[in-house]
C-alpha cells in the first residue's frame, strides 16, 4: 500500500493527463483507453502488482502485458510515474518520434518494464498464458521460494475479439493457470463505434466455458478493482475481470466515444477535461505530492526484492538467462557425438526423425527446453523419452500438449521465452506456419530464441493434398527479417540446425522438416559445424567446375545424383547444400563467390522460386513450384511437378551447352 | 423421406465401409471421422439437407460443408451414394491418387457438392458462416421464394480448438445467422490422444456465450438427430448440435481411439468391422438396396427444384453469377469517367482514399458487391454514401462490421464467394493480412473473386511503427500462387486495379494502398487501363535510356523525384511503375524486355528486396527496407530508412557512371 500522501483520484488523473498531453504533443495516439484504465492501473501498480521499479529484471516480480498495446501511454505514464530507470519526462515528450523509447506501441527491449512487444490485437493476452505457465513450470522446479508470481494482462475488445485469445483462453483455463488475471477494458467502444455493431458475445460466460472464474466491477472504483484483484489472487483458476470503464474517461464532450481513440483530444477539449477532472497542472507537470506517492509505490517491493535476493543467489541466472553456457556447452557435445556415430554409420531418417534423434540426445543437457506440439506429437517427432506431458495444475513435466492451437502455441512460446528461464519449441506442419504468423513475426521483431519445429516441409507430405503441402512458405518466411529459417538436408545438418537455433539467442528459429525418408549426405569424421555458415559446397566439382547446383533440404540429394547424371555427360558439378539463406547471407562476400562459384547455377526446392533470383541470378535455373501442389503419394508428385534428377541436369546441361 | 427400403443403419454403413475401404486401397487417410459422423450425415442427407444430387448447382439448394476436412471420404462416399454426376466407384477408388477427383481433402471444384475446400482447420466452419450470411443477404434481396435454404456444417474438434472458429461463431451468433447449424463431431479424440490432453472448455456453454441455440445429442442415434435437426431449423438463432460419436465407430478393437483418426485400420480390423457392422459386401460394393434407397434420396429434390427454376427463371443467374457482364460494364464505364475527370483534375489523395472515391463510383453499378472492414472502417476508406449496415436479423444492408475478426472475416468472404451472387471484399491494414493468411491462400487455392482491400502498406504509416508496419508483407502475398497483388501509384492506377481485381474472375486480389497522401503522376487523357499489364513506362528516358528506375506505390512519385535529380547529372532515367508483378509476369517477353529495358536497373519499394531480383537482375540495385520499421512520422522514417529520392538516384548513378 502506498504510504505517500496523494489520492487515488489524483494518481490516475497523472496518467490520464500525461497520456492527454503526449498524445496531442505528438499530434497522434491514442488517449482513450488510457484515460479509460487509469483508475484499474493505478489500483494494480500501487497495490499489488509485485516489483520494484529500480530493479526492473528482478526475475520474481510480477509480470503486467498491456494487450491492448494502442494504450502504450498507459504503460509509459505508470512506468516513469512509479520510477523505472531510463524513462524521464523528456521521453514521454518525444512519444512517437523517431528514436524515442515511447514508440506508439510499446516495444519491448526500449524501456525496462515493457514485458512484451503488443499492439497486433489478441498477442498480448496469449503472451501472458505463456508467461504464466512459464512461472508455474519454473515453480515446480524450484518452489514457492523462488518463484511465485502473478501475470497481470489488461485486454480490450479487440482483444477479445480476435480468434487467438480463445486459443489463449482455453490453454490457460484446461492446464489451471490460476495465477493469470486478466483486467478486461470492456469499454465496448470499437474503432467503427460502439462494439455493438459487431459483437454481442457474454464474455463471462464464454470465459467460464474454459473454466476461468469470472468477476464485474466498476472500473472506476477503485475498492471494488482492489477487492476483484484480492479475490482473483485466491483463485485455484484464472481470472477474468471485467472492469466497466468509460474510453476517455474525463474527456468532457468526447468520453465515451470512438473518437477518443485513436485521435489526439484537442486543446479545447483538454482544457475541459483538465477541469472535469480537477487537475491543475500544466501539461507534463505532475506535483510533488502526487510523484511521490507513486515513486513510493515503485518501491513497495525494494525489501522484498532484496529479500529474494539473499534467498536465491544461487539460482537467478538460471531464472532469467535460459539455456546457460554450461547447457549449451551440453547441447554441443551431445550434437557433435550424435554427428560422429551418424558419420559413421549412416542413417536414412525423414528429417522430422533426425530430430527427433537429437531432441532426445539434447533434452537432458537443456533443462531449460519446453518443448510441445499443436496436436501432432507423433508426425513432428517432438516428444522423446525424457518428456512427460504438463497436466492441468500439475507443471512438473516438460511437454505440453497445444492443442489444435497453432497460433496460440506460438504465442505462449514468445510469453515463455520473454519470462525467461525457457527457450520453448513447438510443432505443427509448415503449411500452418500461416496460422501463427502474426507470433511469429513477433518473435523476430522482439530477438526471442523460440525454435519453431515445422514438419512435412514440401509436396513431399504426399496424399494430403495441397491444403497441407506449404509451396510458398519458406519464401513467405525468408521475408521477415531477424528469422532464421532452416531447411536441413539430412539427420546430420538436422543436428547442426538445432545446435545454432539453441545459440542464437536473439533470433527465432523455423526448422522445416521432411515428412519423407532422406538419405544420409555427410559421413565420416565430424569437422565442425558446416551448417553455420548458411551453405557450403557438399559435393566439388572436381578440377573444373561447369555448373553449380544448389539445393536444401530434400532435394540436396536429388541435387547429387543430377551431378551423377551429368557427369556421364561429362559435365562436371558442384553440389552446394543451402540449409540457411539468412545465415549464407551474413558470410563475407568472398565465402559467397567462392560457394556459389563463377560457372552457370541452377538451384532446386520443392517451392516456389521467389527470391532464388539472388542465388542464382539471371542466367540461373530455378526448378520448384509453379503452383499449388496435388493429393498423390510424393515420389508421383515430384514426377509430377518436374522435379527430379532429370531435370535438374536438363536444366544444367542448357546452361553449360552451346 | 427417403422410401426405398433400405435401413438407416445400412445406409450408413455403405459410408462407414467405403472410408474404411478407400483408406485402405490408398494406404493413407482417415477412416475415423467418416466412421464415427456416418448416421449424422445419413439422417442429414437423407432427411434434411434440401438439395437434388442431379442439379448439383441448384442455387437455392442447402449449403453442406464438411469443416474436419480430413473426413474427406466422409463426403465422397455421400456424394456417390446419392448420385452426384461425374463421381464413379472407380473414382472411390482412386482416393488420393495423381489426378483423381477424390483428394486426401475435398478440393473445391473437383466434384460438384464439394462447397469449399476444406482440410486447414476451422477454415470450414467460417467459410459455413459466410455462406450462411450471403443467403440472408440473397433473401433480403430477392424473397424467401428466391433463396431461402440452410447451411449445415460438420466440425469437428480441432475446428472447434482453431481461434479462427471464436471470430465465426461470435459474428453468426451477433448477426442472428439462424439458418446455418453446426454438427459438431463430439468424439472427444485428437491426434495425440483424449482431447482432454489440451481442452476442456464446455463448448455448448461457449456457443451460447455467443447465443447460438445448441443441442446436445447420440450421434449414433438417428432418430435424435433427426429430432435437434428438425428443432435447429425452427431456431431464431444459429445452432450447434453436439453429436456424440465413438471415432471409427465399428472398428472392433480401434474404436474411440486415435489410431483410427489419420491411418488405415488393416485388413484384419477390416474385416472385423464388417462383422461387427452386419455389412456382408466386398470392398467397393454396396447393396443394390442400400443404393437405391441412397440414390432415391439424392432425387429426394428434383420436385421443388424444378418448382424453383420455373418461378425464379428470371434471376437464377444473378443468384450464382454474382458479377454479370452488364455490372461489370458498368463498373467499367464508372472508373472510365472517374479517370476521365482525374486526368483533368490531378486529385492529391492517399490511395486508401482514392480507393474510396472508386468505390462511390463503382458500387450502384455493382449490387452483388458486399463491403466491410475488420474495424477500420475509417481507415481503410471502404464505405460509401451507397453503404448500409447490416445488423442482427436485418440483412437489406450491403456493408459488413466484421469486428475485429480478419481471419473471420476472410474466412467468410471466401464462404459469401462460393456461395455465388456476391462479390465480397473486406479490409483491414496489410501488417494483418498475417491474421487471415490461411483464409487468403485459400481464396487463391480455390480460384474465389474476394478483393482484399489492405491500406497503410508501408513504413508511410507512421507513428504506429512496426508493429502496425507491413515490411515483408508484399513479399510473402506475392508469393502465394493464384493471387494478385496490386499496389497501385496514384488515384488512376488505383481505379484501374479495382476493374482488374472485380475482373478477375478466378483469381482474388490484394489491393496495398497508403495511408499517406500521394500526387496524381498520370494526367491527361484516358488511354486505357495502363495496370492491366502488370508494369509499364510512366516516364520514358527520351532518345537514350541510361537506367530504369522501377518502382510500385508510393515509391513510384519518389522514383520521378529521381529521375529529375539523375536529369542534372546528366543521366536519363526511364520510370516505370509495377503495380501487379503477377500481371507483369504474365506478358509477353518483349514486352518485359521493352519494359525493363537494357539499361541498368534500380527497383525502389519501401519494403524488404525479396524477390527483386527477377526485375533488376544480379546488376541491380534494390533500394527499400532491410529490418522491420519503427515509431515516427512517416517522411522522417522515409529518410532514416533511406528511401528518398536521393538515395535512389545515387543508386541510379553507381550503376551508371564509371
Amino acid at each position: 500500500m502506498s504510504n505517500a500522501s496523494a489520492s487515488h483520484k489524483d494518481m490516475a488523473n497523472a496518467i490520464r493527463a500525461l497520456a492527454m498531453d503526449a498524445v496531442e504533443t505528438a499530434k497522434s495516439g491514442h488517449p482513450g483507453m488510457p484515460m479509460g484504465m487509469a483508475d484499474v492501473a493505478t489500483v494494480l501498480f500501487t497495490k499489488f502488482l509485485k516489483f520494484d521499479a529500480g530493479a526492473p529484471n528482478w526475475p520474481d516480480r510480477d509480470r503486467f502485458v498491456l494487450s491492448a498495446g494502442h494504450g502504450s501511454m498507459l504503460l509509459y505514464s505508470v512506468l516513469y510515474l512509479a520510477g523505472y530507470p531510463g524513462l524521464t519526462m523528456a521521453d514521454l515528450k518525444a512519444f512517437r518520434q523517431l528514436g524515442s523509447k515511447t514508440a506508439g506501441h510499446p516495444e519491448h527491449g526500449h524501456i525496462a518494464g515493457i514485458e512484451t512487444t503488443t499492439g497486433p490485437l489478441g498477442q498480448g493476452i496469449a503472451n501472458a498464458v505463456g508467461m504464466a505457465l512459464a512461472e508455474r513450470l519454473l515453480n515446480a522446479r524450484h518452489g514457492d521460494k523462488a518463484v511465485d508470481h502473478f501475470t497481470y494482462a489488461i485486454a480490450g475488445d479487440g482483444c477479445l475479439m480476435e480468434g487467438v485469445s480463445q486459443e489463449a483462453i482455453s490453454l490457460a483455463g484446461h492446464l489451471k493457470l490460476n495465477k493469470l488475471i486478466v483486467l478486461w477494458d470492456d469499454n465496448a467502444i470499437s474503432i467503427d463505434g460502439a462494439t455493438s455493431l459487431a459483437e454481442s458475445d457474454d464474455q463471462l460466460a464464454r470465459f467460464a466455458a474454459s473454466h476461468w472464474a469470472t468477476a464485474r466491477v466498476d472500473g472506476h472504483d477503485a475498492e471494488a478493482i482492489a477487492k476483484a484483484i484480492a479475490a482473483a489472487q485466491k483463485s485455484d483458476r484464472p481470472t477474468l475481470i471485467a472492469c466497466k470503464t468509460i474510453i476517455g474517461y474525463g474527456a468532457p464532450t468526447k468520453q465515451g466515444k470512438s473518437s477518443t481513440h485513436g485521435e489526439p483530444l484537442g486543446a479545447e477539449e483538454i482544457k475541459g477535461a483538465r477541469e472535469k477532472l480537477g487537475w491543475a497542472s500544466a501539461p507534463f507537470e505532475v506535483p510533488e505530492a502526487v510523484l511521490s506517492a507513486w515513486r513510493a509505490a515503485g518501491s513497495r517491493g525494494t525489501e522484498i526484492r532484496k529479500a529474494w535476493e539473499k534467498a536465491n543467489a544461487g539460482i537467478a541466472a538460471t531464472l532469467s538467462e535460459a539455456l546457460s553456457e554450461e547447457s549449451l556447452r551440453g547441447v554441443s557435445a551431445a550434437i557433435s557425438a550424435l554427428k560422429t556415430e551418424w558419420g559413421a554409420n549412416p542413417p536414412k531418417l525423414a528429417s522430422r526423425q533426425s530430430s527427433q534423434k537429437v531432441l532426445e540426445a539434447i533434452v537432458p543437457a537443456a533443462p531449460a527446453l519446453i518443448g510441445g506440439s499443436a496436436d501432432l506429437t507423433g508426425s513432428n517427432g517432438t516428444r522423446t523419452k525424457h518428456h512427460t506431458s504438463v497436466t492441468p495444475g500439475d507443471f512438473a513435466g516438460n511437454y505440453i500438449h497445444y492443442g489444435v492451437r497453432e497460433h496460440g502455441m506460438a504465442a505462449a512460446m514468445n510469453g515463455m521465452a520473454l519470462h525467461g528461464g525457457i527457450v520453448p519449441y513447438g510443432a505443427t506442419f509448415l503449411v500452418f506456419t500461416d496460422y501463427c504468423r502474426p507470433s511469429i513475426r513477433l518473435s523476430a521483431l522482439m530477438g526471442q530464441r523460440v525454435v519453431y519445429v515445422m514438419t512435412h516441409d514440401s509436396i513431399g507430405l504426399g496424399e494430403d493434398g495441397p491444403t497441407h503441402q506449404p509451396v510458398e512458405h519458406l519464401a513467405a518466411l525468408r521475408a521477415i527479417p531477424n528469422l532464421n529459417v532452416f531447411r536441413p538436408a539430412d539427420a546430420i545438418e538436422v543436428a547442426e540446425c538445432w545446435e545454432l537455433a539453441l545459440q542464437a539467442k536473439a533470433t527465432p528459429s523455423i526448422l522445416a522438416l521432411t515428412r519423407q525418408t532422406l538419405p544420409a549426405l555427410r559421413t565420416g569424421p565430424d569437422f565442425g559445424n558446416m551448417s553455420a555458415k548458411g551453405a557450403y559446397v557438399l559435393a566439388e566439382a572436381g578440377l573444373k567446375r561447369d555448373v553449380t547446383l544448389i539445393a536444401t533440404g530434400s532435394e540436396v540429394s536429388l541435387a547429387l545424383d543430377a551431378k551423377a547424371l551429368l557427369q556421364e555427360k561429362g559435365v562436371s558439378a558442384a553440389v552446394v547444400s543451402m540449409p540457411s539463406w539468412e545465415l549464407f547471407a551474413q558470410q563475407p562476400e568472398a565465402y559467397r563467390r567462392d560457394v556459389l562459384g563463377a560457372a552457370p547455377r541452377v538451384a532446386v526446392e520443392a517451392a516456389v522460386g521467389m527470391g532464388w533470383e539472388r542465388w542464382i541470378g539471371e542466367r540461373g535455373i530455378f526448378v520448384g513450384m509453379q503452383s499449388f501442389g496435388a493429393s498423390a503419394p510424393a515420389a508421383k508428385l515430384y514426377e509430377h511437378f518436374g522435379i527430379t534428377p532429370r531435370t535438374v541436369a536438363d536444366a544444367a546441361l542448357k546452361l553449360t551447352v552451346g
